[in-house]
């Protein structure tokens, strides 16, 4: 044994078996912090299958029971697929979805419109102990804006058009968006992969 | 598969999977919900002992890790050892302090002192996957007061003197109180089980 959970939720009952079994090198969680014990799970891989499998078979190892995790990005083709799995902190550690768009747009000064070609990519991992992982893509095609518009959404939502659309994703209403958005595709396919497992 | 744990933190993400899993007769959870599957494991068990262990074992069965859960309660005598395992929740459901004392000293008008024994009883359950649940009993001998008196601790302290004090649970410093009680008591005995097992 070298960790241990606490089933209270009382602070202070918590407190003293956390002291209590620290001296025998021993990690004791409550109820309330079992999922703080994944949040240093960090995203090293380098592709979106890698990312969403580290995150679902670390949790599912730990509790024995099937784990869904998503990773999901924008690969520019004019700048040979990046962001990609570092979309979220393109522009450094702080997240920001304005700085990661300046950045984008300031890649791609001058790159024509018919070379502005991208996607969102999501990837869905399923985890369960004792089998296979298994994954399931989505991805939707589009072009980089030359300015960000609209309002809904987020992340590069607003340089983001659609094939097929004259509005950027962040112009499309919530609803509209869900129904041709990256994570949807991968859905449709852990759909199909739901029906053949109830055969 | 009938649940799935859905590795975000997103809200808006994890209403979407809950629903999506729900056709297919799923349960999904959130990291943040790991808790909460465990809040209806309910107390139904005649002695602390079972109680302990019906927590214990439904966490680390699900978990797969070892787990550590608590029943306590007051044991007195005139009262055939009522409230025993309904302790929390003698005056009823709204689980309140004051309502239980209220009920157990009402019960004890008349008795004298010489037959007001009780005791404090802890039993801590340890489930580890695959192997016996290990028990620990503690426990603290005293008498019901008439009146409460003492403004630390909780539960029936203030109406419980333990055996070779003049001053009641409530009336002791908590680093003194937690030295006698029935919890660390039961440590003591959890102690030297861990103990064995590190050898």
């Amino acid at each position: 044994m070298n960790k241990i959970i606490i089933a209270t939720k009382n602070a202070g009952k918590l407190k003293e078996f956390k002291a209590f079994f620290e001296q025998y090198d021993m990690t004791a969680y409550g109820l309330d912090e079992l999922d703080k014990q994944f949040d240093d799970v960090e995203e090293t891989g380098t592709t979106f299958e890698e990312n969403a499998a580290l995150k679902a078979e670390t949790i599912a190892g730990f509790l024995q029971v099937p784990v869904l995790a998503d990773d999901s990005g924008l690969e520019i083709d004019a700048l040979e697929g990046r962001p990609g799995v570092y979309s979220a902190r393109y522009a450094g550690e702080a997240k920001s979805d304005q700085a990661n768009m300046d950045k984008v747009l300031e890649e791609l000064q001058g790159v024509p419109a018919a070379e502005r070609t991208a996607r969102f990519v999501c990837v869905l991992a399923v985890s369960q102990p004792g089998k296979e992982t298994f994954y399931a893509r989505g991805h939707v095609e589009g072009v980089i804006t030359e300015v960000p518009q609209g309002e809904h959404g987020f992340g590069y939502d607003p340089v983001f058009q659609p094939e097929g659309y004259e509005k950027t994703m962040a112009q499309l209403e919530p609803a509209e968006k869900n129904q041709i958005s990256h994570r949807k595709q991968a859905m449709v396919h852990l759909e199909k992969w739901l029906n053949e497992q109830a055969k």
